[in-house]
């Protein structure tokens, strides 16, 4: 008798999105006029950029010619290119890696989630409250977890991200074994100093404590001494695996590709160093065959000066929209939070409304949809998220109709 | 103290495809001036086929168009177009299918390692002995077995393929709850009848287990009376998922796309029909964001008259390479199985040679490079893996090496 993974049933009922597609259909039905408008996800919505479509085209002909084509690479750690090409990128941070150092993956959140199986089953987990759903969730599927109780599931950490710390926690008071830390953060959009980055270092090398550093939005950061990598910071290679993404800032959410970092010189208790860097590879060898090689040199095109160039613009794109939305937003006297280094912005609820209550309110009165802070953890709630991914008359749009129709 | 998923350290040491690499570098490093040739592993050689190429170029223009732009689908589901292309196929075959039982994927490779992990730690797996090794390794990975004793994992289910079954096992004399199933199969070549899949449906049936159909050669089968889906056999819905690639019968080892099908009718003893269906949409939401979109819709073209006989043009390329290495084989009294309906062949060592020891002596005497049977499995000893992928003049250079210098 085949039995499932009960661990599934633990997941808090009702994923935040399914919930929000169900009350946005529910507006819909009972106002069939009404079109909305979508500030909640965090998809992109502009197309790939010249050199990056020169090179995807061109990866194409590549499997057209017998001279050029290639089957899987050997590993799934990616090709050898880009693994040369994204080790020498950290260089501009002067952080020195080794492409053996780099594995390349179909984006963050595959990486992100999968991460946690090569750690052990009694490790204790940190999270950041709110978080990215992926890191809970992941944890709770493997079984690290009870019960979700008050919306905190048993056995988890929560670090609050509060507007007293600057929505990044501080380290944790008792001892665990991983943390995951998103910079920039999804979804308060708060960027870690270097400063709180060390104090993490520090606690994760004392602790023999791993961490887990999402810097899926590192491409937004614009502020030089603010940190892309956690390797800029002093001890982190002994400590920390580092989950990247070229979703965001070249628009691949859907072409798909990523890349993690597992330095030779990361230690655990029980692995000494270049271990967990094996373990990762065997994973990625068992469970996984590589990226689309198709999408990994075709991407190769990122790394000329044009390309660079054409990324930034399409950051600075969204960037303008989160300049839009913020200016909007605070022009009704709301709190905004977030959108300078990162496309999301946080909002506290006007009048300390519950999330799910100003959803609904901004649904109903001003037709947008949003994602409410709760559904990120608990400290989330009185809190909601607005992307600045979108085109840019609908962004115009959307903040033109909740500085006309929303009632504070 | 992070500490590490101990599992890992069950594997039996030395991985297949390392081993091989090693041995042959020792080789090639004590006689430089030799260049071997290699029929050794499963990756394909031949470029796309033109209107693939055609596809893709179109795939990747409309990610360069804001009006066709497209961030990530939905879930990890996949397109809607390729999720009803794919289900469309099946019609084929007399199996009907709804678009929401067929998710996509990056591979065969990664979902036949990842379909454990909705089950339950409890389930006894067995597995075809020789087997594709991501099967066993998925599963002891994530702690259902015990330590290799005599190259078998204590508490997995070992079902041998001998000649004396035709390379297919009889169902099990215990109860088991996860069993595995290729066909054709890799690495031994050979096919499930209908009567052979009908005993093993029953099984299920009876014993309330699930099975896991790996078919991702089933484009090789050429004789209309082997079945190409399990689905093809009364019941199987209610008991087996299915598994397949656009691998080898489109050239995409690389560029990687591949399909599980979860019926919505199948049962496991804890959960009634729809739940193995959500819990795979569940898991694929949660550690995968979908398929590359340029390769999926590019791959939209294989549906097409054109795309279709393009793929048979190029499966019968390489069943002509596995025609020339039976018949060269053949006329030095070499046993060959598969090969027919599959890109594999299946050597029965001669002499009773070891499996390693023949690979030895393949590569010293003529410079081959193939895949020790025992590398699959207990069963696979005295036993020696030929793949037909490879360019037509390689494959008739290493017959004829083979036939010119193997001392038998």
């Amino acid at each position: 008798m085949a039995s499932i993974n009960a661990n599934y049933d633990k997941l808090a009922a009702g994923y935040l999105f399914p919930e929000i597609a169900r009350r946005t259909q529910v507006f819909l039905d009972a106002h069939p006029e009404v079109s909305v408008m979508r500030l909640g996800i965090g998809n992109t919505t502009e197309p790939l950029t010249k050199s990056v479509i020169a090179g995807l085209h061109d990866a194409v002909d590549q499997m057209a010619r017998v001279e050029t084509y290639r089957g899987y690479a050997d590993g799934g750690e990616g090709e050898p290119e880009m693994r040369e090409a994204l080790a020498k990128r950290y260089a501009k941070y002067g952080v020195e890696l080794d492409a053996s150092e780099v594995f390349v993956s179909d984006g963050a959140k595959s990486d992100s989630a999968n991460i946690q199986s090569i750690f052990g089953m009694d490790n204790v987990i940190a999270v950041q409250d709110p978080a990215y759903p992926v890191y809970v969730d992941s944890n709770v599927i493997s079984g690290r977890t009870g019960e979700a109780v008050n919306d905190q599931y048993e056995g988890l950490i929560y670090m609050p991200c509060k507007e007293e710390n600057g929505f990044m926690p501080e380290v944790p008071d008792q001892k665990v074994d991983l943390i995951y830390i998103c910079s920039p953060n999804n979804p308060t959009g708060a960027v870690a100093t270097r400063a709180q980055l060390q104090a993490f270092v520090d606690y994760a090398i004392e602790h023999k404590a791993v961490i887990i550093y999402d810097a899926a939005y590192a491409g937004y950061i614009s502020d030089a001494d603010l940190p892309r990598s956690i390797y800029e910071v002093e001890g982190a290679k002994s400590c920390a695996i580092e989950i990247n993404s070229f979703s965001k800032d070249t628009g691949f959410t859907g072409v798909r590709l990523g890349w993690t970092i597992v330095p030779m010189d990361l230690i655990v208790e029980d692995a000494g160093a270049g271990k967990l860097n094996t373990l990762w590879g065997r994973r990625q060898n068992t469970f996984f065959n590589g990226a689309s090689n198709i999408v990994q040199l075709g991407a190769l095109s990122v790394f000329t000066e044009e390309g660079e160039r054409e990324c930034q613009e399409l950051i600075a794109y969204y960037m303008e929209n989160a300049r839009i939305i913020r200016a909007g937003l605070r022009s009704l006297g709301i709190t905004v939070f977030g959108g300078v280094h990162a496309p999301y912005l946080w909002l506290k609820t006007p009048n300390s409304m519950s999330s799910w209550d100003f959803f609904d309110k901004l649904l109903s009165e001003a037709h947008v949809v949003g994602t409410p802070g709760s559904g990120f953890g608990p400290a989330g709630e009185g809190y909601f998220r607005l992307s600045s991914f979108g085109h840019r008359e609908d962004v115009e749009r959307a903040v033109a109709s909740i500085q006309a129709n929303l009632k504070i």
